[in-house]
């Protein structure tokens, strides 16, 4: 499912009851975003799946084939193929999770810098048909010296297999940066909630 | 502005009053959606922009530097760096208009394929330090034989200017496309009610 794109075979045909995030999504029910459960089951699924938020609209994990520490995926509950597929109200929740993922991205791997990536269609580099968002680290390529590999994208580059050990402590660490956030946000409008009635 | 990356050079500093973004979102009071205004001038800003949406809250427009044609940017009307600098309302619309400009774009263009793309600091390719996303339509790769230039991003590949007059036709195409999707999405939303009221 996550094998490298290869523009000489057809678009891929995937229905629900096959697709691989569908079977992610169906194993793992909505959880609360600011009280994650602890310790959380990474093996209701084969391969194993490191969710990181799961609400009723969508679901975010690390991507098993990272091209990067922390790559993590976005999709919506329900299968839809392509970002045209989604309702407006999913389009504004997942747009909210993006900024939420990034920051609590950003918190858990220490990398300031990274790109968000959807691809709709087999010629934009789709290999699951069921939407999803990339959020991709990007460390500092001076530091590295990793110029070319910082950049891969499309599936074409060297993507290593998820260690599964690390990927259960960033998992961890990214649900409990996502409840920071959003208690930082509550407690943010909770003041100026306050401070606007003072005045 | 739009020049390729390379990665020996400082992370750009750009203050607002020179930030090109702010400069076309500036120039371009929000216009209805629904209802954009014909003709629509190109002319206010230099070099030209081709705005297609214009909201209290975004700005859309087409890249002066297209990796194809329909290549179109989406910013916040705010200043905001980064992803993780924008408000969770302004993460929110950019979701929905996402949608809405894919949607359009994919009428416009005829092109069934696209990527969004959105870079956050110089490492992850960020050259306008104004969060925007890419929206890129991706022409069948097996149509045109242009595989490698198809998957061309972070600047890397082969950017052509923009043709002005295409760009003008192109953008009044993408004003009309988002009207009418709009349009269609509210007299659904009005059989939908009515449907219910029925029942």
């Amino acid at each position: 499912m996550h094998s490298s794109f290869d523009p000489s075979l057809p678009p891929p045909t995937v229905r629900e009851e096959d697709c691989p995030f569908c079977a992610i999504a169906a194993a793992h029910p909505p959880f609360s975003a600011i009280n994650p459960p602890h310790p959380f089951p990474s093996n209701l699924t084969e391969p194993a799946s490191f969710v990181v938020l799961s609400t009723p609209t969508a679901i975010a994990f690390l991507d098993i084939l990272p091209l990067s520490h922390g790559h993590l995926l976005l999709c919506t509950r329900a299968h839809r193929p392509k970002l045209t597929d989604v309702t407006n109200p999913e389009a504004r929740e997942l747009g909210s999770y993006i900024r939420l993922l990034s920051a609590a991205l950003v918190r858990a791997t220490g990398i300031a810098d990274w790109n968000v990536v959807q691809n709709n269609g087999a010629a934009a580099a789709q290999v699951v048909p069921h939407m999803h968002y990339h959020l991709i680290p990007r460390p500092e390529i001076r530091a590295s010296g990793r110029y070319r590999e910082s950049f891969t994208m499309f599936g074409r580059g060297q993507r290593e297999e998820l260690d599964e050990d690390e990927a259960e402590q960033l998992a961890e660490e990214l649900r409990q940066q996502i409840a920071d956030i959003l208690r930082e946000e509550e407690d943010d409008r909770e003041r100026r909630k306050k401070h606007s009635q003072k005045l």
